[in-house]
């Protein structure tokens, strides 16, 4: 049997009970794979962390990371760790990040069912059939280039970042989004964001991923538009960018987030961020190895709600999907849970009992919904 | 009398066709002022400069806008001078507004009137109500930083920019949103956009904003957004940031389009291009200068329409509102431009003729809403 080392970081606020229910969904779906053998490990990361360590990110967690085969991860941060404390939760994420080499954050927007169009802020006819998918370079650009922090002299009156990019650096993302695009069948298009018409950072960007697909995919479909531009387009007609929206670290932040609020809850979606992306071909090979990843849902640690068990764990669970899909080339029970995902959030309109949280206007608590996805999981 | 220069700069496409319109509304309203005298001149400036010239922005054009109280813009670019030509509109764009030191945009985001309420793409409970008031800093950051372009030889294989600010420049730009919030009564909140949670610029911005606002006008609400988190708020929850949204140049790009697609189309809305801002006791004070700005409608030059006649004129017009108030201190015949542009869009709601174009679903030509517009204001 191939063993799988995951480790799972519950972070702060609702992560711990988050990640919960996707680590029984992820036992469940694997214990009927005679051949699949899941260790799942547990370790302090972010605020939770800070408390009992005093840094975000001890060396124990990151040793057991980068030997890992996979890392799920709930969320971390809160009003405790703000924006002026010294050490701060995300500057753990960051640096993970960076460590573990996560270049390609993967963050789909879509609706699990249609019967979720209700929770949209679009109107239904702008939102159904919304399919995007964010690939955004997650270890480059103006969050990694060398800055400079205001001084305490008037002579340093000025603060600086550097927004970078090498031409490897696009190119690996790029190759990332093509297989991505390339697993859909048929393909899906391309769309490349930049501000090439302002900054010399995204005229490399540009040049780059035309190359790339040029000479290493030239069957994909791809084009370009301007950051402002596809800003717009997200809210007025966002089918326009269905498909595989690439971009690079700021923008994609900022494009990703506005993405994410058109399936109607934030709790809903999951992301994966990955040191490379296997091609069809690599999954189907006899020699699969692990894709490093982490695996997260896209929402924060919501410190408000946190405790009360009242959290969606479905991002999560979702994002359990994706590291069964990237990381372990275990296409099959990532389905699964996706088809069960869909199935419990759907119940409600067939008259069924509904699972579905609070943020849903549902009564179910976190445990109901990561119980009844198990259930429905046995009868796949 | 006080005369005024105006510059008129029409541009390409759709921009001289809503130019017209917004200059004969100007014409209107100020010949009911005894001692108001404007001189209305137009130069070159764009796609067709370049075609004649060989550049967007002469040195003639820009010697004009220079000496001008006040310059009203139609649009600029087009396919014919796309991101691959050499010489491109928007350069004369970026270099018009760096020497005018036009560093402060200001962008409105909201309904003239209810009746539009179809056009948005949002939901209409989320989007009644929105009033939204961007004020981007345009002449810093990004785009004005130092920057190095990918190198022809294969050791040149970065390209970078930097996003710098110092902080005298924001503290103008911040003073802007001041006077700006403070020209409404009761004052209106700031939302201050950044990523201090990333950026050293950002955290340096964020500083400056808060010892500027607490040191000189303590009355004011301000909170802070991190960017990512206020592209969701303008889809999900727009009115959270209801009131003056100040942030910096990239952001602003983004955040600016973002919310300006709210109000249904992008031929509503106006903006200002401001070297300051005066204070209400400025306008009210007996030497009261013009401060020299450019106003053009936020949409671009639509070359798939040009030349047909039915472009909305309305963004223009209302920019033309924001020339009179910010440049020339006019605030009345301002406020009566605004009130005739919200009579002719709401006319189709009484069962009158209607006076919409065609992005409204309407019949009316460019010059009917201008002529609308003329008559309604000689009742007022
Ligand atoms: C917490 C923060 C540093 C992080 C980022 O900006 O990358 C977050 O917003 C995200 O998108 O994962
Ligand atoms: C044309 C372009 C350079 C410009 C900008 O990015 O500032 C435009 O998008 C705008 O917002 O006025």
């Amino acid at each position: 049997a191939s063993v799988f080392r995951i480790v799972i970081l519950p972070g702060d606020g609702i992560g711990p009970e988050v990640v919960t229910e996707a680590a029984r969904v992820l036992e469940a779906v694997t214990a009927a794979l005679p051949d699949v053998d899941l260790k799942l490990e547990t370790y302090d990361f972010g605020g939770c962390s800070i408390d009992k360590f005093g840094e975000p990110l001890t060396e124990a967690t990151l040793e057991a990371c980068k030997s890992a085969d996979a890392i799920l991860m709930g969320a971390i941060g809160g009003p405790k760790w703000g924006v002026n404390s010294k050490v701060r939760p995300e500057q753990g994420l960051l640096a993970l990040r960076k460590a573990l080499g996560l270049y390609a954050n993967i963050r789909p927007a879509n609706f699990a069912s249609d019967s979720l169009l209700n929770y949209s802020p679009l109107k239904p006819h702008i939102a159904q059939g919304v399919d995007m998918i964010v690939i955004r370079e997650l270890i480059g650009g103006a969050y990694f280039g060398t800055r400079k922090e205001l001084g305490a002299s008037p002579q340093e009156d000025t603060a600086w970042d550097t927004m970078i990019y090498s031409v490897p650096e696009v190119q690996r993302i790029t190759r990332v989004a093509a297989q991505v695009a390339l697993a859909a069948n048929p393909p899906l298009p391309i769309h490349s964001i930049d501000k090439a018409n302002v900054l010399a950072s995204s005229r490399l960007w540009r040049k780059v991923v035309i190359e790339t697909l040029e000479e290493e995919f030239p069957q994909l479909k791809l084009d370009h538009h301007l950051v402002d531009s596809a800003s717009m387009l997200i809210v007025s007609n966002p089918k326009k960018l269905n498909g595989v929206i690439l971009t690079e670290n700021l923008f994609g932040d900022i494009l990703s987030d506005e993405s994410s609020v058109i399936p109607g809850s934030l709790g809903l979606l999951p992301s994966a961020s990955l040191a490379g992306a296997p091609s069809v071909a690599d999954y189907k090979s006899a020699d699969f190895k692990a894709t490093p990843g982490l695996y997260e849902p896209i929402h924060g640690s919501a410190p408000d709600i946190a405790g009360q068990g009242i959290a969606n764990p479905v991002g999560t669970i979702l994002s359990a999907a994706m590291l069964l899909r990237y990381s372990l080339g275990l296409e099959k029970p990532a389905k699964a849970i996706e088809d069960a995902v869909r199935k419990v959030l759907d119940d409600t309109e067939k008259g069924g009992a509904g699972y579905r949280t609070a943020d849903l206007a549902g009564q179910h608590k976190t445990k109901d919904v990561g119980d009844k996805v198990i259930e429905i999981l046995k009868t796949l």
